[in-house]
């Protein structure tokens, strides 16, 4: 399938409203191709994500839960963070696994690359399948996380995003993926 | 698999930062339930959004593409738009695909609901999936939206799928749950 032709907007005017973390925003004026112009593009500029699709020798899935404030709700998700400056996705998402579960080693690969939002958000999300991992050290997370370890099985998993609890569309993208090149 | 236990902040301080279409934007100073407190804690208000795996009577996926402006690229998606006041989701879903793509009709079902970010997006993704959709009216986009159609195959659709050309996670999660419960 052929590449579609890119078509841009034209930037008339851009400006930042913010530069804090979590909250770095650009405001633009732009015009579409066909020369309307749009007063108002909001972009949020975010450093890259990761996630991993991590599972033990025994075959099973490490998932974690953790509240998650937009929605308050606890739910179980991947785990994930943030590529911190001169870092490789690859070393951050070994060094999350390792400080969000204890767990590491393993065969790591590149699984697949998403993005949050291509209308508005500026990053990419790396998700990494690491297989045959085990608990190498204790948990380390930051003082502000509340991170629980959940070991399942992959009919859990599955049951879990056939039901819509693994709501984060980031993780539930890469979930199923793997569901679908991985049948039974 | 049991629901794990919420374990929400407690919210000290809120305060609105904008109140703009696209940009509807609370800052939080939160607690953790270990008593950590975290000074700003971004939410993003947005409201639900929907999109649509539209099949044809030949089985075609109605595909689109559009620029999205953050990653300054021009890329393939589902169908997709905003729930707007008074709309059921279902009937959101119909009107995006009738204006995006001129198709309609066929049987209609919800197929998955996900979140763009649990953590800072407030709002919800409702996908529908549409079996026989037909060629019904002329694509009626907005002035500003610059959208093709492209009518797939399911080998298309899972090929631009395993090369990470579909990035948007929101549109990527359902295809590929699609193509785990439909396997060929």
């Amino acid at each position: 399938m052929q590449k579609p032709q890119n078509r841009p907007f034209k930037v008339l005017e851009s400006e930042y409203l913010s530069h804090e973390p979590w909250f770095t925003v650009r405001r633009e004026r732009v015009q579409t191709p066909s020369g309307v112009v749009i007063p108002a593009w909001y972009i949020f500029e975010f450093p890259d994500w990761v996630n991993v699709i991590a599972l033990t020798r025994e075959g099973e899935f490490v998932m974690i839960s953790q509240y998650r404030h937009a929605l308050g709700d606890t739910r179980f998700e991947l785990v994930a963070g943030v590529v911190e400056q001169g870092e490789s996705p690859l070393e951050a998402a070994q060094r999350e696994l390792l400080e969000e579960s204890g767990y590491g080693g393993g065969e790591w690969r590149a699984f697949m690359t998403t993005s949050p939002n291509p209308a508005n958000h500026t990053n990419r999300v790396y998700t990494f399948l690491a297989v045959g991992v085990e608990p190498i050290a204790e948990q380390q997370p930051e003082p502000s996380e509340d991170i629980r370890v959940h070991l399942m099985s992959r009919e859990q998993v599955e049951e879990l995003l056939s039901e819509d609890e693994i709501m984060q569309c980031l993780h539930s993208a890469p979930l199923w993926r793997y569901m679908a090149e991985n049948p039974l």
